[in-house]
């Protein structure tokens, strides 16, 4: 079977896991970007996600590579989340794990500190700070919120790695290019203010949000991280396009500031063309890889048809279940593994292209955008 | 050579055939999404979906696969159009097929009745109702219309098995997500009383019909299909992505009606991505398997990255000739039984897990679907 | 080593090429899309593009295939650049190709002429003139202008064999179906006469030009290419789906005027439809062979899905650096012999469609097309 020989893997981008039971529905909730029930007949599990859990993670919990769901489930109570947990982070072998701390339950419970998940994991842990979430706890006055959430975000970004934008779930990608007006923003702060303070959704604010987080990582020597492609039912897939952000890319790239463009799929060949076109520009493979199961090599290869080799990085986008960081890193060492292979077979690159590209890939990129 | 071992194939969405002789032209003529005569030097059969035919059809009337474009219309005539339907139907070996009867002639000539189509093939037919066809037919006055398109409907579906809007033809999928005023409704019926009747494209007419089949659906338990994706050049490909309808699915949710997104290509994974997120949305194979030819199996692969197991239908959406029945089943068992077995010899799947996968798309999502 | 045996390759799209020395990072420069230096610890070999480079460059200088890029470089200072240009086009071993002359320098160095590359390449050469290039020399008055930018592209286009549009680069391809006024014309021609003549970005001017390329064409009886999907940080890759293209298209129907899609990726099953549905619509491989490397084949095979065997064209879309001549035509030959190789083994096609389908895209379509 193909695997990628490398030393270590950077996940750049990824969530903390529960490690508490949790009920067979729920669990096999955290395997689908729905948040609804699932359609009649039908199950998570039945999906390519599904067949790449009951791939990798069976055989981290003694059970053969292909148990079914229900023998799967039956195993991981017997152990206990905990153990199960702890086996199923082990096995996925990371070396450095970047987390974003936007989201902090799943399924109803508690995500694990980041203490605990470094523990648990065997891994070094480092923060993300989630750019709308640090926004939302801004309580100033309106003529004050631009500026508070600046130094709101300059303190919960200091000691992080990087911050991250969640725009394509709470607008859509379609931001004019340059900065919002100082009275546009104070206006509909005023107006967020007078409604409570809630979820920012106001496109005003979203965009002054993003340059704040331009000028705050640019003052850190941050990367700056924008969810693209597809995520959960609240974004609307088309509006998540990363071409969309062409206008911001350009008027942004005098800071300097790296945006990692994540997912992307299934516009991920318009994600590689940007990082090719843009030096500020990196791309990443994100969730797609556990998503798209036996498809994976397939996918990262059209990533890798545009994307400069040193603009790719590997993550797994695991939230909430251990089983996704352990699925996220083997879909990643048998996909990339598998597609090096088939180029070498083809003669498209030497056997030392290939153990390049993907220690680059695997975590060379990550260290050098990130300063790890 | 791969071939998917199913005991039976339900055909979701096609539409019936011609048993008459078609010249030479006119039959090149349905091998093609174009209704213009072929650019100079080219013929339709010289594209994928010819290829297709060539590989397919030629042994069901008795001569070696792949023979010349020539040779086998010459066979075809010598047989007789009645005979050679009956073969071509006989050979795709369907179960159950569900037609579209929104189109009554292809070639210029008329299609079967479905009594003779159930006969020629050899199985059970059920009538898809085709939503804009009903309200053309129509002629109530401006003030009555928005009512009377509703019980015409109810009327012509009662019986049927699903009702399905051809919306990405007449104006594309940008519609708002809630329903027209009814002020507008009325407004838009009176101009096109005066204008007198004719081919439905107001785009507010169109948009209070969707949500009168989403009524209509509702109140008989049917599911309401939608053309997405590529067809003849009356549409607009970029107005055909599913995408688009992102907010009318989101109005739709309550109301329970599933919506099954056709075809969908090139934008088949942004189909996907919608049944996985919406439970009230399914998707489709539809005439992709069979216009692209020698790629089924690739396309096959991106519709199951992320369309859940249990939400991807077959079907051929076979028109006019009876070859598209059997090119379409050839396909999709050659398709999907190559995909599978890739995915077996990869370590993917279990040969189980693969079969389940194979049965549900070939026949047992639709069962459930159509309460078959 | 799948390798496509045809008698002769016609490179409808490509430029002329330095054949002076360049430094490495500016011949490096070269290889990407990108205008700007690469970013930190990334180099523009390190690419899919630059595996192809290192897969079939070196050999032509007598270096091993997949040769580090610095030892390639020194073998090509080595021989010196005119030399290693020679054998470069030499190996390539065009037929003909058509040059687009509205790029006059790369890389800060001038292009050969015409007669000169056809020399070195050993290939007859054929002009295809710019559109905007002429239009910006045209300093006609205001009123005048409109007439007068016809009169100089009837001229330039006198002896061509085709116009080529850049639109895609100056506004993006949502241009409206029909022709502008002619006082917006006027108007916006005064408005580019008084702000001095420079380069030509106005929509109405541009919408225009569109629309005399169309008369001149149809009046000499040739071509119309047009740019479609990625090129450099210029363009705004969703503004670039030829599918923006599909209400000009139909109005330009009746012209009979030929409208060739340059490239389109990651837009080219767009692309690939709108030749099926459109008589007057080809498409064409363009720099995706070369820029996509060791995906060469996928991405043909995504081209083939629904393009007429006889309206898909290669190209290389050579640019300043004689490797890429040798490039795109090596990947079109290892990529679509390669892909043939696959369907044949498959049992998707003869033998003998393999070839046919070889050398239509190769050569005949293009000949037909291009009345060469």
């Amino acid at each position: 079977m193909p695997w990628l020989d490398v030393p270590a893997l950077v996940d750049h981008h990824c969530h903390s896991v529960v490690a508490a039971e949790l009920a067979d529905d729920v669990l096999a909730g955290l395997l689908t970007e729905s948040d609804r029930p699932p359609a009649p007949g039908t199950s998570p599990f039945d999906s390519a996600l599904g067949l790449a859990v009951r791939r990798w993670c069976p055989p981290a919990l003694g059970l053969p590579a292909h148990a079914p769901a229900a023998d799967y489930l039956a195993r991981r109570r017997e152990l206990g989340a905990a153990e199960a947990t702890r086996r199923l982070l082990a096995a996925a072998a990371l070396d450095t794990c970047l987390v974003d701390t936007g989201l902090t339950a799943a399924g109803g419970r508690p995500l694990l500190p980041l203490t605990e998940l470094a523990e648990a994991a065997g891994a070094v842990v480092r923060e993300v700070v989630r750019l709308e979430t640090v926004a939302e706890a801004v309580t100033a006055t309106a003529g004050d919120w631009p500026y508070a959430v600046g130094e709101a975000l300059a303190e919960a970004a200091t000691g992080a790695v990087a911050v991250k934008s969640v725009l394509a779930y709470r607008h859509g990608l379609a931001v004019p290019a340059e900065r919002p007006a100082l009275s546009a923003v104070v206006a509909a702060a005023g107006a967020r203010q007078r409604a409570g303070h809630g979820r920012l959704t106001d496109p005003v604010l979203l965009h002054h949000l993003l340059w704040t987080a331009v000028d705050v990582c640019a003052g850190l020597g941050l990367p700056l991280q924008l969810h693209t492609g597809f995520g959960d039912p609240d974004l609307t897939l088309h509006l998540a396009d990363p071409s969309l952000l062409s206008g911001f890319v350009r008027a942004a790239e005098p800071s300097g500031v790296p945006l990692v463009l994540l997912h992307g799929y299934p516009y991920h060949r318009q994600a590689a063309w940007l990082a090719q076109a843009f030096p500020t520009v990196y791309t990443d493979l994100g969730l797609t890889a556990a998503y798209t199961g036996p498809r994976v090599s397939a996918v990262l290869g059209e990533m890798l048809e545009l994307a400069p080799f040193g603009k790719l990085l590997f993550s797994t986008d695991a939230y909430g279940l251990p089983e996704l960081y352990l699925v996220g890193a083997a879909q990643f060492r048998h996909g990339l593994g598998g597609l090096l292979a088939d180029w070498q077979a083809d003669g498209a690159c030497s056997a030392a292209d290939a153990q390049r590209l993907a220690r680059w890939v695997a975590a060379e990129n990550a260290r050098r955008l990130y300063a790890l």
